[in-house]
């Protein structure tokens, strides 16, 4: 079968591969779509390689089950489903409680095994995954799912936990419309009642995001956390939500929340909050808000995601590449000219 | 009337001055006992006057109604209490919600007025106060009661928003067994079952945090972390409450949160933790970890510590001075030598 | 001033009475607008008096602050405004952390002081009332205001407190498409993204319900809680609303609500829906799930509601009669037509 | 092997039966200790056959792992455990989100099958059991351990959703000091600072529970709700837990819990709590209060006992039998003649 591989930092290839074979409590998937996802470009330019054979990336997968592995109850070939992207433990205290993407397994860093990310994922015709990942959509179009595995689950993760904060009259903003920011507007939009302001260098995007239903866009620059805190008696906003984390937009988060708000790190971009304890510090962080740096999300979150799409109260805007266009389609995400997500069909 | 004012920075003095007279909607509070605070140390060395007359200082206020101002509702002279230190509007919807702490009409700074930091406080034979302040505390001692009012209610504060952390089999940290700590500590213990490590560079202090309840005392060193990251089976403490908020103890904070845990910024002392968004900086925060400054507490949070005291479940470790001995009591927390909370008898 | 007053069970008469002067920390209010509520029709049919002298109705009070009493700090003529219906202590441990309508003042019959239920109501040309109970809402019409002061507050506490089980994908139903229930169907689709069932015994109820965003609409019969399990795969909604609470529904909320779900009797119709202890009773009421008896809300739920409101996103529909004619609009309720809230306008 | 068998309506026998396979995903367990949980006695006077072959009981199991299914992963032989007894699908949402106990799987009556109710139990020399059943506790004692499967696990979770209302200074009543009421008063020590109020018929049973921390014993008589109220200045309390679940108990639970406190029916006793929609039905349920029908735990739920367990916070008093003795141990139970919890020791 054919693969989108990184073969070395920097450079995407397509290759023939074996197909591989679902092992005990595997399914094998016949890919139907497989999402691009930002955080592969950073994959992409680790200047080591990540494994010494190539690897597939993909996180995104939506297909079908084309082979049921040994001692796998319950699936049978032919159901279609996204693949949620933690491959976790499944004993540890976390994974009980359904939290498998602390999962303690993972040790402190706490990123569990993640298709394209160490196994081979879904940029490809096939992919053996995990049974317990599985988790079906109906008839969900493809294409409209894959991006579901993450840029939903991670954008509703964050909402969800931050939903004291997400009342009636509230202001929530968000950073960066992109593949998961444009899907996190929806989210926010399904299921509070706050106002949403999107925050972006990129006209087009804000465009996007207005489609998506903020209620104001804001380009970014040096007057934007002045013009939040206008738009908000002065006070910030309740709820911040960063899909980018560089530096900018770190420090936009900061001056921009307001007290007891939730200022949340999406985006992977390594940038520094620059918060102090005390009062000492300038103005900082507000009393009461909380920082916290989120990672994907819980089985339950992609449920939801799914259940949101299926009652069409959100939809990924995409943009559809065969496979053998990948690494086109990744230097269009890399000069900011994807808008929605990006997806690879095999 | 006399009092311990602050009369230019870093100037104590005891002063003779009018006995306040309670306005409107206020009571004058018969001083029996007012703590000494680590923050009232901030305002002693701030490099300007805190206002142009001389301030008094205290914000940890127990003692008796002396008088009742007009059209104050339900209060009579006589009844015993503690003061609670946010003054806060009592109309924005984060006062209807019940958290005055972090009251709208205090802007995004959010500090509401204060005694002793504005307002004058509790350090003298007679103080005024909004008649909503009081919250009565039966026949508890004033001297036990005083640190109530932010020994216990901060702690508390910080503490109850991080109890998703403190389930069965959790490790919570503890750095600075000093006023706020030693009863952090105790109320971990009265209202958890997390097993408490605490931390500090005085062996006294460790010896004060044993008896308060901690399981564990560690000296704090450059092997701190290291050392609690050993006794959480390489995971780090699922709560961390930094009581200091130095750059060592926030860095040591930063390194010894676990995955979804808490750490708590309650010490003032202007540290920076240092952490950025995505994984490529290094550890940093683990993924689902927040951080939060805390200020102060709700009354329902000073309602709460004031129950746990009368049922015996926390008691501040106090020493006493006369009031004429305010200015030396400062003096030996500033060299670290007050076990627990120093406070002031009139 | 004229006021519709209760004079003996059952009869309702248009009276000259003196217009109140507010005391201290009383405001007096210029009526602009006066819901009717169901439960007034409870008070209307007791057997007995509910004071010795008239009693003026209206719980549901929108208008203008035309004189502010002696000692009320904040306010100023000319405001316009709701009143919140828990005329509570303020100081209780309820209270302090804004849950008013248990106000432990009340005892454990907890309801407490409310206009036109003791104190005189709002179906006047002025009222006073407490100073506290005075909520701010900008330049909204009286007539749409009023209902919010109890057909939204009563609503969004029941709804809010349910919001566990409102997660994407689950459904809710609300029995009783009335004063509260078409308030409610429009509250769970602003700040849900469930399904909404809407149960009545009278089509034009159901009209009303699905211009309010209901999903589906089903008649009350003998049939309704299968309906309602063949809806949800057999399993039964994850909330029910009970904006009735006779016999009938109380059974119907029985039989339709899901493992894990909530069942809020909000009506007061003095239904019993025979639950037991134990599995040897039948179905009952599945494992998990919770009932409560909602009553009212908080002072923040009612600031929530007018933010709803403020942005369009609930609207009350009303029915509006001069104050004259407040007997018939009670006859006309309690003739089932009134579509959604009726209102007095002095 | 041996097992204890249910071999008509109310007759157990100690019958010869042939060693289990563990099926794929299943373990063999070689049963350490076995408890007798007072549901096993609705079990045996079931008026019709649970199932055509005889069943042996027994859902509180502890031991080793015997043999290793076909394709089960992270287990080994000699690792000692309890087994967690919702055989849950793994699948559905709330599987996803560790809510096993209400798994979709079993419908709207949600009993997930259970170990000793339908598959063979524990009072046995050995028991095959799914995989993801089996959790770990270390070097604890099997008779220690076997209780904290259904008596503790059930506690905890009836308590644990109830822990809004267990706040310093508030009360919680715990109806019956049976099996389960013995281990639930000492969770209610561990992880709150509640004041208990143990209520029960057997003054060795309050004797018990004055053992297992409660603060007050009272006698179940037909004052014992007045001093309930008189014991809470007549407002309730904030948590009542019954154990028993008769028609005496319900009573008593609806007259003794507060306004906004919670219900909680433990007990399968089949008993009517008899309340209604309104306030015309007399004091009935006070606001606010919410009634739950709790079934079992989940299994983080188990996890946390567990480490409660380990850590010494709780310890289930036991009585033990050999297996054969195991008939009359059931009739000491029917009798009231156990103290605490009866285990069986093959």
């Amino acid at each position: 079968m054919r693969a989108l591989q990184l073969t070395e930092p920097g450079t995407l290839e397509i290759r023939e591969v074996p197909t591989p074979e679902p092992g005990p409590g595997e399914l094998l998937i016949r890919v139907g779509a497989s999402g691009i996802c930002h955080s592969d470009l950073h994959v992409l330019h680790l200047p080591f390689k990540v494994r010494e054979e190539p690897l597939t990336l993909g996180h995104e997968i939506a297909g079908t089950i084309a082979a049921v592995g040994e001692q796998v109850g319950g699936r049978e070939t032919g159901e279609r489903g996204v693949v949620y992207l933690c491959w976790s433990c499944g004993h540890c205290p976390e994974c009980a409680s359904g939290n498998e993407n602390v999962c303690r397994a993972a040790g402190r860093v706490a990123m569990p095994p993640c298709p394209g990310l160490g196994p081979d994922g879904g940029m490809a015709e096939y992919v053996a995954v995990p049974a317990n990942s599985f988790v079906p959509i109906g008839e969900m179009d493809f294409v409209a799912a894959a991006p579901l595995a993450d840029a939903a689950l991670t954008s509703y993760h964050a909402i969800r936990g931050a939903r004291d904060q997400l009342y009636p009259g509230a202001t929530a903003v968000v950073i960066g419309a992109g593949g998961l920011g444009h899907v996190g507007i929806q989210i926010l939009r399904a299921i509070t009642p706050v106002r949403v302001i999107a925050v972006d260098t990129d006209p087009d995007k804000l465009e996007l995001a207005a489609e998506c239903g903020a209620h104001e866009g804001l380009a970014a620059d040096a007057e934007t956390a002045a013009r939040i805190l206008a738009m908000t008696g002065g006070r910030g906003a309740e709820a911040v939500f960063d899909f980018v984390g560089v530096d900018a937009t770190a420090k936009l988060s900061v001056e921009s929340v307001g007290p007891n708000g939730a200022y949340r790190m999406i985006g992977l971009g390594d940038g520094n909050p620059e918060i102090t304890a005390g009062p000492a510090g300038g103005p900082g962080l507000p009393w009461g808000a909380t920082v916290r740096k989120s990672y994907g999300g819980t089985k339950r979150d992609l449920i939801d995601s799914i259940a949101l799409a299926r009652d069409g109260r959100i939809t990924a805007h995409t943009q559809q590449f065969p496979l053998d266009e990948g690494a086109r389609a990744y230097e269009l995400l890399e000069q900011g000219r994807i808008r929605g997500r990006a997806v690879l069909v095999p």
